[in-house]
């Protein structure tokens, strides 16, 4: 009988280029091996989020709901019998340490409010779980650094929730991208919002939130013009609006931004907590134009290209996100558009973005 | 029989409030009376949107093709066969002055390069000809002043070739904002731009054109924010970015910016000579969304909000324009979004984005 050591390994040997940096077909990505190793993981935060992410787990074959950390002793209860894992794998914020003693979780998944990704990261790094961490990892770009560096000495993985990097439609426009079929990149249009609800949210609360629309959605406009471009911004501009100084009493509303990369190439974006309809990506190149919308939702996405509509299949992003990071961390393997130094340029470039604002718009240069 | 003036009088008295202002459905604004005035246009440069604008004005009821002004003898010997104006209503520049004596031509449509607009303006104003003019009506906003300035003094009406406040999306557009559909104005993101060809073309030279992309088609996504909004920027800011300094030696290619109006709201806009499927209107409101994709073209346009598909005819736009602006002629009539302060607003928000250009992106107050 094979060992799950030796099932990894023959695994690995077979498969080790496929599933994780998503250059073959999408489809290559769901693994079908019915004893294949599975990446056991608990919940850090049991909001709304982390339940589609771990309803999304559960079409996967190489990663597992198998805990929860919460300050809410019902919710715990609730997780514990939908995803069927023992009351041995519940913990409280006080008893959070303890998950080190744990052999059953490999890795915790941080859904908490934005401010505690920084803390609850740090926590789990030091009981030696590999992580992974909703966008934004932090709030600023100390903290950011602060995770990467916990992680690196706790050798364990950190990833940042860029389900787009797994999700067929992106990666579509990334292979093209990359094998030159855009031609060369010239223009970047990114806009990610919508009207936000319930005024007394935490996503309104700068201290849970640490910034309003830009934290929180913005930064699928600054992702989606990296990865439409394959190059990271070297200044910024940015322009805020604010209609509703009430409910946007604590954080930003409406921020337009541009950033400047280093071929030339200007990217221009926008954000909102204020208005829906507002999920689009549109990418040209010397050789053709590439145009999502929706861009960054939960999908179904949609593109086209000069040539007609994109045919990509639609899936549960969480899904293949899953499946796919399980992997990286089950195969030791690298994601690079998904690690903290990634969620970290996200970061950098927020923090550049804040202070064009601050300045009335001044030209930023991103400090990486 | 009737007299010219008569059916003027008569058709005045019920049909004023009809065709110039657009509060009516579009039909309405195609007459339909066999005997109806007609305002008898000369066209000044015979490029190929003077033709486009000739062959529209086929199907024009009240405006006719009767003339032609022209440097290319040749050209005036085609026109006056393809359009059926005889020998005496076509001039050179020449004799263009002349054109006073010519009681068979009641209007001058210029259709030359951007910085001949300014001359020729002023040329057929003195001549006690009505101007319609196509935009940007100037190359700066010194120049629009004169223009205004001479068609003032010469009492004849100026109009700017602002086809879309006849398209019937873009009307419907207006109307929804006027009428409160779309609530109260939040957000708008306007672009406009295509891959220019022939290196050589007068469109790439400074001194005929004035400008580049922001001069030529910038200005649409100018005017759209401007009419979706019901607002005129206080404010602009701008960043320039250039990926073939050789094509786009005297002339920007790619500009984005930001535009800030009174309410509070930013318009975040772009345009380029560097790429295609660059034309879109976006405007948020708090009760709904309009999008139109093509927003600026010739058509057929296409626009949505949330209750779906906007269903409106598809028309020639320059048969609308040439109509609606033979009434505001004939009925002496104001156009309020296409006399000539309309299109010197136009120019003094570029100039202002010129401006932030040359300062690194430095927010730049229009002056009105």
């Amino acid at each position: 009988m094979n060992t799950r050591r030796d099932f990894l390994k023959k695994i690995t040997a077979s498969t080790l280029a496929l599933p994780v940096l998503g250059s073959l077909p999408m489809a290559n990505l769901i693994a079908n091996h019915p004893n294949a190793p599975q990446l056991r993981v608990a919940f850090c935060g049991l909001g709304s989020y982390a339940r589609r992410v771990a309803d999304a787990m559960q079409s996967c074959t190489n990663a597992k709901v198998v805990g929860a950390i919460s300050g809410t002793p019902s919710k715990l209860e609730d997780w514990s019998k939908k995803y069927g894992f023992p009351k041995e794998n519940c913990y409280s914020y006080d008893s959070f340490d303890s998950i080190k003693d744990n052999p059953n979780i490999d890795a915790v998944y941080v859904t908490t409010p934005n401010s505690l990704h920084h803390p609850n990261t740090i926590q789990a790094a030091k009981a030696g779980k590999h992580v992974i961490c909703e966008k934004p990892m932090s709030v600023n770009v100390r903290e950011a650094e602060e995770m990467i560096a916990a992680c690196q000495t706790a050798n364990v993985k950190l990833l940042i929730g860029y389900r787009l990097h797994f999700e067929p439609f992106t990666r579509e426009l990334i292979r093209m991208r990359t094998e030159g079929e855009l031609g060369k990149m010239l223009f970047v249009n990114t806009t990610m919002g919508f009207k936000i609800g319930d005024p007394t949210q935490w996503r309104l609360n700068k201290a849970l939130a640490g910034g309003g629309a830009m934290m929180d959605v913005g930064i699928y406009a600054i992702n989606g013009a990296r990865y439409a471009t394959g190059e990271d911004p070297v200044w910024v501009t940015a322009q805020e609006q604010k209609t509703d100084a009430v409910k946007f009493k604590e954080v930003d509303e409406t921020i337009t931004w541009q950033m400047g990369f280093p071929s030339g190439l200007v990217a221009n974006c926008a954000t909102t907590y204020n208005f829906n309809n507002f999920d689009r990506l549109y990418a040209a190149g010397s050789k053709d134009v590439f145009e999502m919308s929706p861009a960054f939702g939960y999908g179904p996405l949609k593109a086209k290209t000069s040539k007609g509509e994109v045919n990509q299949p639609v899936v549960t992003h969480q899904t293949y996100q899953m499946e796919g990071m399980a992997n990286c961390i089950l195969q030791n393997a690298p994601h690079p558009n998904c690690d903290g130094l990634e969620g970290l340029k996200d970061m950098q470039i927020i923090e550049a973005i804040y202070k064009s604002v601050a300045k009335q718009g001044k030209k930023i240069l991103v400090r990486y």
